[in-house]
């Protein structure tokens, strides 16, 4: 058994550890970490330390923002079996199969490039430009966040949207209403993709295998799920979409949605 | 050996058969037949005619517009053996791999709903909305076509995009300039999927399998050579992108670009 890898993720208020995580980008590595059965422990990251974390431990961030700046995000893993650090979700997907090739492969080889092509389409079809998933997101996630995480978030929120969080989606606007309809046509058009060829799919790759494209996937229903609640509206609202399948694929995903309770980041 | 699929296609002024395909999306289905080496003959069909040829063979168009009325496009093939039509060059593509499972197949089903997220994200990154291949392409194909497509080619497209064939993109305006960076940047972008995982990959799934995205991704690169010739300014400038795989995409592609002479279509 390999030493517990480490996990940085960003922590919410929760009063249970299991509540605390629920960034839809950190989750593709616990999804991924859970699926593998791969020993970790998670340390609990505040937003305004993510740039001090990477700089403390001396990485190089692989994102840069519009103006060619580093951006510094989770998720970020240290392995101390071989002593590396690997940032971005699917970096780390393609890293644990590599490092850990005895554990369930999410990026099958020949599969890399259309992975690739596929998180362009995801990102594509998630936030065409003018609204959608993120619109939503970022009010509902900056209410959730700990105090010490929702300054930060939004001021670099806020610059990136040039508008107020309040602004974004309000609570019973027809602003929020149109960015939820987008989001239910994102979500349909990846339906369709898992239809292609006439076969019903619940899993990319067919079968019972999930990949990559699966957990991100999962990741943005699972989102929508521990954000609202499993008794909210918005809940029952995706149930009914796409003949049910997203709550099939919240299903299937449930037994790979442990959290340990981890540790706060001391930097 | 089945009987000769009949494969509709749009012509453009030629002097030999070889130079009357040009379009991308027949290119397709063109390499796709000749990738499964399966016997076919061409006909040819102007743009005014697609239509009338739909009524009269009693097909529906699989495509609908902005306004959802249908629109008739090619590729559209029939097959005399199975006496089936098939439209798009996706549906051929999967047509011909179930139906003649002997050829080689250019969708594998685990890979169909990844190769669903491909077409969406190479369209997303070829026409991202504010310019780019398409806005080249218009003008250049017009110049090109039989004056019996040219005036319906010029009313739907002038439609489309709302200005003139002339504006989109006349010849040493920095607005031309600005959608050839495009198409050099959206082809970049492809590079970075191919590379995906660190591998160094001419075709999508690696190897020396052809598959249907790298089938797309050769008719694009084909139609810039095709179009501008092999001693233009503009295919130098393809072949010195991303480290030449360009070329050596076109050259893996050659063997599979012989043209019949084909006939016109007879209403």
């Amino acid at each position: 058994m390999p030493a517990p890898i480490v996990f940085y993720d960003i922590p919410r208020k929760a009063n249970v550890p299991s509540d605390n995580a629920w960034s839809p980008n950190t989750w593709k590595t616990r999804y991924s970490l859970n699926i593998k059965g791969l020993p970790y422990r998670t340390v609990w990251v505040e937003y305004p330390d993510i740039e001090a974390l990477y700089k403390k431990l001396g990485v190089e961030s692989a994102d840069k923002g519009p103006t060619g700046a580093p951006i510094y995000t989770l998720p970020l893993i240290y392995d101390p079996n071989t002593k590396v650090h690997v940032s971005d979700s699917a970096a780390i997907a393609r890293y644990l199969d590599k490092t850990y090739p005895d554990t369930p492969t999410l990026i099958p080889r020949e599969t890399d490039a259309l992975h690739a092509a596929f998180q362009r389409a995801f990102a594509a079809v998630f936030n065409p430009g003018n609204g959608g998933f993120s619109w939503l997101m970022m009010p509902e996630t900056y209410v959730r966040l700990n105090p010490a995480s929702q300054g930060y978030f939004r001021r670099t929120r806020e610059e990136w949207f040039g508008t107020t969080l309040e602004e974004l989606a309000p609570r019973g606007s027809q602003k929020r209403q149109k960015h939820w309809e987008a989001v239910k046509a994102a979500f349909h058009e990846v339906a369709g993709w898992l239809q292609a060829g006439g076969q019903e799919r619940l899993f990319f790759l067919g079968g019972e295998t999930i990949c990559y494209a699966d957990i991100v996937n999962a990741a943005f229903v699972g989102w929508i799920r521990n954000t609202f609640g499993e008794d909210s509206a918005e809940w029952r609202d995706v149930l009914s979409w796409d003949e049910g399948r997203w709550g099939k694929l919240a299903e299937a995903f449930r037994k790979y949605e442990s959290v340990d309770e981890g540790s706060p980041l001391e930097l």
